[in-house]
């Protein structure tokens, strides 16, 4: 029998800027590009989460989607929208905001909130050409 | 070697409610929110199939989009574009009518017509934010 | 000087049937299509408002986005989401639920709302190929 | 005979914060809403410029695109990506960033370097939902 | 009152070069970029037609979107889609495939096909960052 | 603990025809559908290419999505944009260019060019209806 996947998406907007702190301003403009600029940019991101699961034969449902994005909302993207990565956010707190870190933080936050099934998969996308995922398993 | 995988992607327009009829309004409305809704509603659904196997090396094709398409259109598109999924769907009587349920409907629809490569993914976006997918293994 | 103009856009879903209560069965198929099926279908709207004025030097806005887009939630949005424009909407009672019949309701309840700047515009997608727009003037 | 336009768009990423600096904290809250937070956020921005004109009878075109490029990535996209434009902007220097008032900022840059036809529109997208043009009359 | 317009979009996908006959190779070059490469390039894309006209109370309708697609896709769609614009489309012979002058030959096909209200507006979307539209007036 | 990817996607627009030389115009036909039509078409191509591996926790990246990007362009989207596939490209020499021998061809090129990770699936888009995918394994 096939399995079972759930994705919500949410939006977001943020500021961030790549700087790593041990290094000088040249070395992490050639480390990580325009995304060193000393002053920050920003993007609207586009977070996935999936969650792998079976469906309940009573309800025909793996998870509701609307629970699903009340916990995605609430865990995760009231502390990141309309916020800096670098200075806002609790659970980013020392951590350089590349959307690898940002992934797995957010990882950390979402997996022991999970009411049904299991947390399978996290997409960020920064822009339509730039995504990044993590993926339990392959 | 990589694997490989066509999709196809076909929309329609339909009306759902979901009700569960062994429970009261109220019940319903907590189960599946908005969604029980007493008259209905609809989505722009778009449903994408993937097919997994071999190229065939003399046509340099795993199987021909045009005619994915039309096993597509005929055995399912044609059936719920402008039709009711509660009311006029006949793979779809007696079942709750989520995305879930109706996935695995179609999945029963489509396995048995492919000509070549094996049915691998039956993904339903219900909007931008909401997709449900069964995947035959991970 | 160019001219400034604002435009938020909402998305909805609801089930509608195309349907003149004068006509038979067939006469409204010949009319509106599929869209005249008995059981009626629906799809996920996006309706844009576009406001036209003239930007506040002080606040160097013409109106805030999230101002605009909460008298377009409460005065219409609420109204549709999730419900079936035949049955459920007040300012659609006794109007055949044509995406032209719609627009010249919603411009009904917005116009009188705007707290600034002019009504310009309304756009309403029924799907990618497929729009609808009332414009002041040309 | 009807008229030709022709749109060129391209995106950039900025971080920006709204702030009037005659007003407290709370004041410019109420006013900008979360755009006002202390520490900036950001958005990917999609700038469109429409040039309004006669089509050359010898080439077919009223202007090359890869030139309207061009010159819209060296006098705007250029000094606007991965910038702050609270901080890093020239033709931005003591200007609140809405965008309402980067449109009239661009504009400026724009409207004296076209080789051919006008400058008709210019359309900015903070997302998909906020959208704000200007455009030469109507 | 404002005035109504109905926007069908279909698409295609066909192949085209720019290349002026009596310029050599350079000077196309020169003038069309890219575009001019010998073999020939290709886009899907996207053709939209909107009609401006009245209501008709009766039906609440300016035209059915579906007649409207229909003579879109016998004028012109048919007869470009899997094509080459150089050499295969009747209404192009003799004629440089700019969009500027794609558009014009459209229009001369479609303006007296329209059964109901004014063609308005012609817009072609070479992709996501070039349009072209013409339009009867501003 | 979850696998890390990341996805670069780039565009590119091209001339294709499918036509399989020891057979007639009339058994292509029946085989490529339109694709066989005899003088070409052509389409807006989306790529992306994702790589598998570890995330360096010095950096906080798996790879720079700009490196990705211009290994990405010098290595295939250069070659392909704005040409004919079945005339200009050297990789596709003697290959009939349907989206699965493309991206058997691709992977050829990049997979040795790849400084960190792995190349672990590439997806070719030739609209939004259609896209083909090679994957390592599953």
């Amino acid at each position: 029998m096939p399995v079972c996947f759930v994705t919500r998406t949410e939006t977001f907007c943020a500021a961030h800027r790549l700087f790593h702190p041990a290094l000088s301003q040249e070395e992490n403009a050639r480390l990580y590009g325009p995304c060193a600029n000393p002053n920050g940019h920003g993007h609207n991101y586009k977070l996935s989460v999936t969650v792998r699961g079976e469906v309940d034969p009573a309800t025909g449902m793996l998870i509701e989607l609307g629970e699903l994005s009340g916990i995605l909302r609430s865990r995760v993207i009231d502390k990141l929208d309309h916020h800096n990565l670098n200075l806002d956010v609790d659970f980013m707190a020392g951590i350089i905001p590349t959307s690898e870190n940002l992934l797995a933080a957010i990882w950390r936050e979402l997996e022991p909130a999970l009411p049904r099934g299991d947390l399978w998969e996290l997409r960020l996308e920064e822009n339509e050409q730039n995504v990044v995922l993590l993926r339990k398993e392959c």
